[in-house]
This record gives C-alpha cells, structure tokens and sequence, in this order.
C-alpha cells in the first residue's frame, strides 16, 4: 500500500501501528523516532521496525505516511522539525485524542504539497510503552479521521482504507464535534477515574492497606483506567479544557443533587435515576461496544 | 455441615449460594423463599433448591442456617416474619453491603436462643436474579463478617468455615470500620459511576447515537458498573448516607481542584496527580485483587 511509513514516537499506539502494518503488508519499509536510543534500539531488536533513529528528519525523508504518535504538546516540535523533510504528496497523520487545537497547528506549518489528516483510533489499554503494543489492537474499534483544510481527497480516502486494513471501522468528523463527543466518552471518564482514585489516595495511611484489598467492589476498575500514561492525559485535558470543565461543572451539579436525594432518603428518585442508567447498557452492548456477558472479575 | 439452610431472596447472590451449597455439598438441604410465586417455581425448576414458596415462616423453620439475602429496606419486614419461627441454636446471616442499621435492627427483633452474625461477600456482577447466579461467584473473593452482640463464637467460627468452603477468604470487622471502607472501595465508585452515566442521559439526544459508538473510550466501563441492581443500590446510599455523603464532599473537592489545574494549564500538578494515582494500581496486583493484565476490551 505504501512504500515507506514513519512512525513517530513508539509507545503503545505507535508500536501496535508497527505491529499492524507488517501483519497486514501494509508498506515495504517501516521507520520510526523516538527521542530515547534505548527505544530506538528495542524497537529494532523488536523487529517492530526496519530502522529507527532520534534523527527525526531523516527516518521521516522520502516516507508516503507520516504518524505522529507522541503526547500533544510535543506537536510543535514534531512539526517544526518534519516540515522541511516531508516528501512531496506524503500524508501526515496522528493518533491524539484531542483535534481542535492540533489540527490548527499543523494546519499552519505544514508545506502545501504535503495532505495533513487528523486520526483517532478509540483503542487503547492502560498499559504504556513499545512492548505493550500489539498487531489487533485497533481490530473491530472505531477510528475517527478529521481531514484538515490541507486534505488532498484521495489521501483521505487512502488513510481510510490503511484503517480499515489495520481492521478499524471509520467514521469522517469534523474537529468541533469530535471533541465534544471524546469529551463525554473518554476524557471525562478518565478524569473521573483519575479523581476517584486521588480522594481515595488521600485518604488517611493507616487504611490503605484495607481500601486496596477490598477494591474488588468497584475501586478496582477505575485504578486500572487512572493507571493510564499520565502525561498524554494530562495534554488531553488541557487541550480540551473548554468541553471538559463544562461536563465537570455538569457532573458537579448531579452529584449533588444526587448527594441530596441521599440525604432526603428520597427513594423514588434514586430508584427512577438508576433505572435509567442500566437502560443505556444494553444500547452500549447493542451498538456492538460491549458484550452482555457480565463481568465476573478478570482471572 | 448443616442439616437446613433456608435462603430468603433468591437474587444474583442468593442463588449463587444455593448452587454454592448444592456444588460444595454444604447442607443436606437447601430451600428458599421469594415474594414472587414465578421465582419461586423457577428455583425448583432450575434445580436450585430443594423446597421454595414465598411462606418465609414456613421454609425458616427447622433450619441451621438462615441467609437474607434480600434489599436492605426489607430486612425489617423479613426479620419480623422469621423470628418466632427460628429454630434454637440456629445462625441467621445476611449479606447486606451496610452493616450499622441492620446490626442494630436485626439486634433488638432476634430471639435470644439465635446466633446472629452479618456477612458481607464481596463478591458480583451487573446482573440480577436466580439465571444470573453461579457457584464460583465467590470464589478468591473476600467475605467480611461482622458478628453482632448476640453472636456465639462457635457459630462465628461455623459461618466463617461456610464461606471458605464457598472458596471465600473471611476476614472479621466491626461495623463502623466496615461501612467506611467500602463506602471508599464501593460505595463511592458505584455513585460516581452512576453520576457519570446520569450526566451523560442529560445531554441532548440528537449527540446520543455517537455517544453510544463511541463509548469505547471509557464510558463503557462505567455503563456496567451503572447496570447494578438499582433497589439494592438505592438502599446502600442511603444506609450508609453519612460516610457516602462525607465522601462525596471529598470527591466534589478535589475534582474542584483537577478543574483549576486544567483550566490555568498546571501541566505539573496533573502529571503529578495522575503519576500518583499509576501507583495504587500496582499495589492492587500485588494484593492479588486484580491481574497486571492489560485489558484490551472484552470480545
């Protein structure tokens, strides 16, 4: 499909788009950069690629796709450093999960010979770094492509088949809504659970040890998703701080009315709310997002 | 180990331990009763148990052991039902997720001549109702017992070599100790779990079919978590409204806090935060409440 793809920054997305393209034939050469040279020798030793090098310019030269895989606030910098390097109808893609600010940046330095299209694949796990990637990771998942003003149309078509044969399903979106949409879908979960588990963190030391061996009833889940790599979260909720402070103050507001229903033991409510909530599973689990077998603990 | 176990409320946990019983060979038998007559000749049709109508004087009587294992607003009713119909020597239990009021109650209603001690299997899943059940649910699983004043140390022993035959580990704590832990590991989690799930209900409907795709992201997780049973839960908040109440003015702090932090783009105070709360994770594996598997999504 391609002749030369270059990835930049192999951590866990980074090296299952590796993984991905040598199982699915997807380009005869696959590069990557990283700043590390411990990475760029393990993802060699890895065989995850063909080459790879801090050298960001040159692994980028003569590439057809160009995937920006490090936290968004390295953007600046990735771009500034590729811009002159980049092949004449190359694409650049990336894999942030955040689109109005990044799209806006690249927009602006990116050469008019270059088609500049924003990826998000909606898969991931809380695990960080090359060894934990893998070949199906973005198997049966969503990939949301947000194409910019710097879109050539047949690229975008391109990027959606490369995609597809990695075994996404796509869907084309614009920035604004992504976000908005993201906002809901992950990144406040992700606060919430990274919240959850900092209240409970503060709590006094001298029940920790009985607070971590009871976290099966519920505490258990949310530390497995506040154990996601904190500095690509942390440009998650800065990047989307608009959408993300106006579904805090919603949440803030529900909680405590929520928090008074309790205190009024107002039954009704709590039972009508709760009704409610389990009504939105089986949608989830009709939409294909989950499966209806109940979750038993993981073994 | 008994000649009659009577099980009142044959739900997800109530028919998990008939089968327990039953797989284990703990009683020579096991009966249940249930409001519901449909219940009732489902569990004798699923082989549950051996004996079941919603004459709950009727299955008490002559039994060992007796398990409530019905909402926590209806142990008033079910302990005036049984009383006059306990058997001397016998051990009644519950496996209610809120001990105070129920210690308390059950307290002042029991006869003099029985054994009353509060189970607590933290054990379960979304689902509810007897097809929901199964023999293992408690197995590696923690089972909290606290015994109340009119317990007999030989029955706190039996009842704890009950539910290590069940495959539980027994741990034993007072009330007050217990309602606050799991109002942390528990309680907390399910609320904000629902608050989550509420919040996004709100949201105006023509964004709800891409909330649904798109709840991969960290949504779903919690979705499941939502899909609890919502009388029992609506009992739990408000049994334990003090400590969940306390907690919930804890959590509203610090998500205040995250608020600002993202807002004024204090890039080290969330890494920080979010590099603390990777920590705990490692000690839950460590204590053997979950696997360091990552969690790719479940197929």
């Amino acid at each position: 499909m391609f002749k030369k793809v270059c990835i930049i920054g192999c951590g866990l997305i980074g090296s299952s788009i590796a993984r991905g393209i040598k199982k699915n034939k997807l380009s005869n050469k696959v590069v990557s950069s990283n700043r590390s040279e411990i990475t760029n020798k393990k993802v060699i030793k890895l065989n995850l690629v063909d080459d790879s090098s801090s050298n960001t310019k040159k692994m980028v030269k003569e590439s057809d796709l160009i995937i920006i895989a490090t936290p968004l606030s390295s953007y600046k910098n990735v771009i500034k450093k590729i811009k002159s390097s980049l092949k004449k109808g190359a694409i650049v893609t990336d894999v942030g999960s955040v689109k109005k600010k990044a799209l806006t940046l690249i927009e602006k330095n990116i050469p008019k010979h270059v088609s500049w299209i924003s990826s998000h694949p909606i898969a991931g796990t809380e695990e960080s770094g090359p060894e934990s990637g893998f070949a199906d990771l973005f198997k049966n998942r969503w990939c949301i492509l947000t194409p910019s003003n710097r879109a050539n149309k047949n690229d975008i078509k391109s990027l959606e088949i490369f995609w597809k044969k990695m075994g996404s399903k796509v869907d084309i979106m614009n920035e604004k809504q992504h976000d908005y949409i993201l906002s809901i879908t992950s990144h406040m979960p992700h606060l919430i659970a990274y919240n959850i588990v900092h209240t409970t963190l503060k709590i006094k030391n001298k029940n920790k040890r009985d607070v971590i061996k009871y976290s099966a009833g519920g505490l258990r889940d949310f530390t497995r998703i506040a154990a996601s790599n904190p500095i690509m979260w942390r440009d998650i909720f800065i990047q989307n701080r608009k959408n993300t402070s106006k579904m805090i103050d919603k949440f803030i507001d529900n909680l405590k009315d929520l928090r008074k229903a309790i205190k009024n033991k107002n039954e009704k409510k709590l039972e009508k709310i709760f009704t409610k909530t389990k009504k939105i599973r089986k949608e989830i689990v009709a939409a294909g997002q989950d499966i209806s077998k109940p979750d038993f603990g993981r073994k």
